[in-house]
C-alpha cells in the first residue's frame, strides 16, 4: 500500500533547540509552584503533574484583590532581527525570584496555527522559557478549542435560526459573525456556505478567521465573571437586519450555552518556567485585530496572589502597550507600576537602516540612528506617568561601543538601561534588570490612560495617531467616518478604540523603520467589537487568517517510541 | 444597548433531571477510582480531581495482558420508545462491583454537537450514570478537539500543497478530504473555498463533517500505538491525481504533526460512575459511517486492568454489534465472552406494530409479535458462538403477561431474560444480570468472526446482508461494484466492511420495524477508509453533519453564578 509514514531514522533532536533545552530540567510538581503563590492543592484544578487551571474558589477573592506591582514588558517596533521580548518577560519573572520576591509571570497563550506555519511556539526561549512548552503550544488546557466551540455554536445558530424561518428578519447578506478554526487555513478565508439544496439551508457568503482573532476571545480576555461574560458575548452585534437594525448575540439565546463550553476555559493556567517560577499563561486575542493581551483575569488573580506580576504586551509599544494601557488597563481597573522596553543591538542597527545581511560588523553610527525608535517608546511610556527601564537583550556579537551609543540615547531622555544575558544564563542573566524594576515599581508613578471615555471616537482615534504615533494627521475613509458616527449614534461613543495597523513601523507602512513623523495616518474602515468593548480602527489591510509556507513547520513535528513530541521549535 | 442576557431568574434545574441527579451524588478522588484497578495515582494524568488520563506506562503492559472477560452490551433495532443501552451498560458494570468483581465499564465519549441539537448528552441516566456528565459531554479531556485539529491540519495541508505549486498533481475536482467541526452545523455540508482571489487559493467544492465521522476518529480507535497511529494516518487516501492515482495522507507530510495533536489524547480516560465503578470512556467513531465502538486501546486497556470489562455497540445488534465483532474484534485482537441484548416491552410493542402513543395499555400480543426481533438479534449473537443474555430495562407500566410473552419467546432460543432496575435503583437493581453474565462469560465461547479476510468484498457484503440482516439479495449500483473491484485491484481486499445502514430495521428501509426477511438490500456506493482499515458500504444516505433543531437544547444551557453548568439533560 502506498504512503506509510517517513523514516523514523531521519528525526533528529538537535541538542541546543529550545525543546531540548525545556527536555532538559525536571519539572516542578504544580503543587510546589502553586505554594510560592499560597495556593492550595486543592484549589488547583491539575492537568496532569505539571499544568493546573486556579479554581474559582481562589481566582476570586485574589482578583478582587489585585494589589501586586505590575511590571509590563513591551518592546521597540519589531525587526527580522528579533527582539526577544517573552524571553525577557520570563528572565526577568525569574530574576525577580532569584532576589527573593513573590513573583508571578502573566503570559498569552499561543495560537495554534502559527506552530504549524513558519515557527515553534509562543514560550520563551534558551534558559528562559515556559514549560511544559509542547504542552503550552499545543492544545494546553483546551482554552482556544473552547472558544472556537463557542465561536461556531453561535455561529450554527444564525446559520440555523435562518433555517427555521428567520424570525428575526437576519439579512444573510449582512451577516458579520464569521467561522473560526485555530490554524493557518488561507482556502477558508473566503468561502460560501450552505449550498447543496433545501435540506442545507440558504447559500450565502460567509469565512473562517484564526480562532484568536474571534471576539468571543477579546471578550474573554476583559470579562471579569461568568455574568460580564455571558453580557459581553450577548451585546457582540453579529448581523443586520434587511431594515440595517443590528442583531445581537443574545437574541440567539445561544450565549448561556457559550459560557458553558467557556466555563473551565475561564480559569487562569498555572505553569512554571524553566526555574519554577509561577506564570498564568491564559488567553491570547490577536494582536492585530484585537488588544493582544493575556487575560484581565489571570493578570488580576496574580496581583492578588504575587507582590510582583511581569506580563507583556503584543508587538512594539506604539501599538502593544497603547492598547495594553488603554483598553486592558481601563477595562480592567489595573495599572503598571513600570515598563520594560526591551531592545537588541541588532534590531537597533536595522532601525538605523542597515540590512538584515549586515548586521554582522559593530556600526555604533546606525545604533545610535536606531536608537531614535527605542527613544520615542521611552518617551511614549513616560507620558503614561510610567516609569521605565530599557533591557538590552544581549548577543554575543554586540560590541562596548554600539552598547555605549543606547546608553548615551537613553539617559537624554533619563532611562536606565540594563544588559541581559538571561537567554544563555536564565535569572543569573537578568538580577541588574530585576533590581531596577523593583526600585522603579517601588517608587512614585502616575499612571493616566491617553484619553477619555467621553472624547469622540474619531479623535481618541487621532489623539493616539498624534501623540503616539507622531502621525501628521489622520485621512478617514468616507465610510469609516459615516461608520463611526452610525456606533456613536447607537451608543457605542464612550468605548475605547483598537488600532489594527503594521507592527514593523509607527507609521501604517511597515517599510518605514526608525522614526517616521508628520505621515498621514489612514483609517480605512472600522468594525464594532461591542462585546469586548472597544472600536477597531483599520489602517490598512488587516489579516484575520493566516496561510502556511511552502515547507511548513508541520512537516517536521513528530512523536517518537517514547511518546516525546519533538520538533516544535 | 440592546440584546443583554436572557433573565436569570427565569433558569431552574429539574430537581429529577440526570444533571441533578449526578450532582447530589459526592464523587470519589480519582485516585481511588484508580486504585480499584490497581492504577498507581502516579500514573494518573489528572484532569481536574475526577477525571483522569491513564498514562502510557500504565497502558502499555495493560493493553498488551488485555486477559479479563468482555461484555458485549447490543440491543435490539432502536424505536422512539428507547432501550437504554448506556444505562444498562452502566448499571451491568455497577451491579458486577457489587457482587464482589474486579469490573470495569469501557464506552465511547459523548459527541458535542448533539448536545446542543436535540439531546444532552450520552452518559447514561437515573441511578446508571457515568460522571461528571456535564464535563463528559462537554469538553471532556479534549480528545475531540484534538481529533478535529488533526483532521483539519491535513486538510489545511492539502489545499497548501496546492496554492504552493501542487507538485503531486492533486486533482481538485478529487479531494474526498472534508473537514471537520465538533457541532452540529448544517450550513457547512456543502461549501466553495479558496475564494477571493490568487492569495487564497483555487477555488474548489468542499464540505464539513461533524467530527465523529472524521476517518482520523475511526483510526483513533483501532490504532495500538503510536507507531500504529501514524501509519494509519499516512495511508488515508485523502484525493486522487489527474491521472486518477490515489494520494494518500502520507504525501502531505503532516501525518508526524497529526500524531503529536493526538499524543495525548491516545491515553484513555478514567471517570466513574455515579456508585464509583472505574469507567474508561475513550473516542466515538460515529456508527453510521464507521464502526461505532469506543476505542480498542482503552477496551484492551481495561481487560488488562480488571477481570470483567463491560462495553457497548451503537445502535442495534445487526448493525452495532456486527461491526464491533467483525471490525473491532478482528483489528483489536480481542473477543467478547458474552453478549447482553437490551429491550425494553414498550420498543418490543412498537416493533408489534404499535404506534408510540398507544403504548400504554398492557398488550402482551403485540409484545409476542414484537419479540421477534429481540429472537432474531439472539440467533445472530448466539451465530458468531457467543454466549447470550436479555435484560429487559424496566418501565413501571411493563404487566407481567407482557414480560411472561418476552420470557417465553426467548425461552424458545434459548436465552435467558433478566428484569433490570437500574435506572431506578441503581446496581440493586441489576444483581441477577450481573449473575447471570457471570456465569456465562465464565463458560465456555466460541467466537468466531462472520466472515475470513480473503473473502472477496461483494461477498463480504452478501454474508452480512444474508445472516445477519435475512436480506434476500443484494442490489450493488454498478458504481460501487466498479470501486469494490477497484479496492480489490489496489490491495485492500483483505478488508473488513464497514456497513453503513438505518439502525432502526434489519433491512435498509428505517419504517420497517420487526422482522423483514427476504428484502433487497441496496448498496449505492462504497468509501475505502485506508487507514482505519475498512470499506464502507453505503446502504441509502448517510448523514454525515446533522442540523440544529428549531429550537435546540443549547438555548436551555447556562452557568449560574457557583460555576455550576445547568440545562443539560
Amino acid at each position: 500500500m502506498a504512503g506509510t509514514a517517513m523514516d523514523r531514522g531521519a528525526r533528529k533532536i538537535d541538542p541546543n533547540s529550545d525543546v531540548a533545552i525545556a527536555a532538559s530540567v525536571t519539572p516542578q510538581p504544580i503543587e510546589e509552584v502553586g505554594a510560592r503563590l499560597g495556593l492550595d492543592p486543592q484549589v488547583l484544578f491539575r492537568y496532569g503533574h505539571i499544568k493546573a487551571k486556579i479554581a474559582l474558589e481562589a481566582v476570586r477573592p485574589a482578583e478582587a484583590q489585585a494589589d501586586g506591582k505590575l511590571i509590563l514588558v513591551t518592546a521597540i517596533n519589531p525587526t527580522p532581527a528579533g527582539e526577544g521580548k517573552t524571553t525577557t518577560t520570563v528572565g526577568l519573572g525569574d530574576a525577580l525570584a532569584r532576589i527573593g520576591k513573590k513573583v508571578a509571570i502573566a503570559l498569552r497563550e499561543p495560537s495554534l496555527g502559527p506552530v504549524f506555519g513558519s515557527k515553534g511556539g509562543a514560550t520563551g526561549g534558551g534558559r528562559a522559557q515556559i514549560i511544559p512548552m509542547q504542552d503550552i503550544n499545543l492544545h494546553f488546557t483546551g482554552d482556544f478549542h473552547a472558544i472556537s466551540a463557542a465561536h461556531n455554536l453561535l455561529a450554527a445558530a444564525i446559520d440555523n435560526h435562518i433555517y427555521w424561518g428567520n424570525a428575526l428578519d437576519i439579512d444573510a447578506r449582512r451577516i458579520n459573525w464569521r467561522r473560526v478554526v485555530d490554524l493557518n487555513d488561507r482556502a477558508l478565508r473566503h468561502v460560501t456556505v450552505g449550498l447543496g439544496g433545501p435540506p442545507n439551508g440558504f447559500p450565502r457568503e460567509d469565512g473562517f478567521d484564526i480562532t484568536v482573532a474571534s471576539e468571543v476571545m477579546a471578550i474573554f480576555c476583559l470579562a471579569r465573571s461568568f455574568e460580564d461574560l455571558e453580557e459581553r458575548l450577548g451585546r457582540m452585534v453579529v448581523a443586520q437586519t434587511r431594515a440595517r437594525q443590528p442583531i445581537t448575540a443574545a437574541q440567539l439565546k445561544v450565549t448561556g450555552s457559550m459560557v458553558a463550553l467557556l466555563r473551565d476555559a475561564f480559569q487562569p493556567n498555572l505553569v512554571q518556567t524553566l526555574e519554577g517560577t509561577p506564570a498564568l499563561v491564559h488567553g491570547g486575542p490577536f494582536a492585530n485585530i484585537a488588544h493582544g493581551c493575556n487575560s484581565v483575569v489571570a493578570t488580576r488573580t496574580a496581583l492578588g496572589l504575587a507582590d510582583y506580576v511581569v506580563t507583556e504586551a503584543g508587538f512594539g509599544a506604539d501599538l502593544g502597550a497603547e492598547k495594553f494601557l488603554d483598553i486592558k488597563c481601563r477595562q480592567g481597573e489595573i495599572a503598571p507600576s513600570a515598563v520594560v522596553i526591551v531592545a537588541t543591538v541588532r534590531a537597533l542597527k536595522m532601525h538605523g537602516g542597515i540590512a538584515q545581511k549586515d548586521l554582522g560588523p559593530s556600526n555604533p553610527a546606525a545604533v545610535a540612528a536606531g536608537a531614535g525608535n527605542l527613544v520615542r517608546h521611552i518617551e511614549n511610556m513616560k507620558s503614561y506617568g510610567l516609569p521605565v527601564v530599557v533591557a538590552i537583550n544581549r548577543f554575543t556579537s554586540d560590541t562596548p561601543t554600539e552598547i555605549e551609543a543606547i546608553e548615551k540615547a537613553c539617559a537624554a531622555v533619563g532611562a536606565e538601561v540594563h544588559l541581559c544575558n538571561h537567554w544563555a544564563e536564565g535569572s543569573a542573566g537578568a538580577v541588574g534588570l530585576a533590581e531596577a524594576v523593583v526600585r522603579l515599581a517601588d517608587g512614585p508613578s502616575d499612571f493616566k490612560v491617553l484619553y477619555h471615555d467621553d472624547l469622540p471616537l474619531v479623535q481618541k482615534i487621532e489623539t493616539i495617531a498624534r501623540r503616539i504615533y507622531r502621525a501628521g494627521s489622520v485621512a478617514f475613509d468616507a465610510g469609516a467616518l459615516k461608520k463611526l458616527a452610525d456606533f456613536e449614534g447607537m451608543g457605542y461613543g464612550d468605548l475605547p478604540v483598537c488600532m489594527a495597523k503594521t507592527q514593523y513601523s509607527f507609521s501604517a507602512d511597515p517599510g518605514l523603520r526608525g522614526t517616521p513623523s508628520g505621515f498621514v495616518l489612514p483609517v480605512r474602515d472600522v468594525r464594532l467589537s461591542a462585546g469586548a468593548g472597544f472600536v477597531v480602527a483599520l489602517c490598512g489591510d488587516v489579516m484575520t487568517m493566516p496561510g502556511l509556507p511552502s515547507h511548513p513547520a508541520a512537516e517536521n513535528i513528530y512523536v517518537d517510541e517514547t511518546g516525546f513530541i519533538a520538533g516544535l521549535s
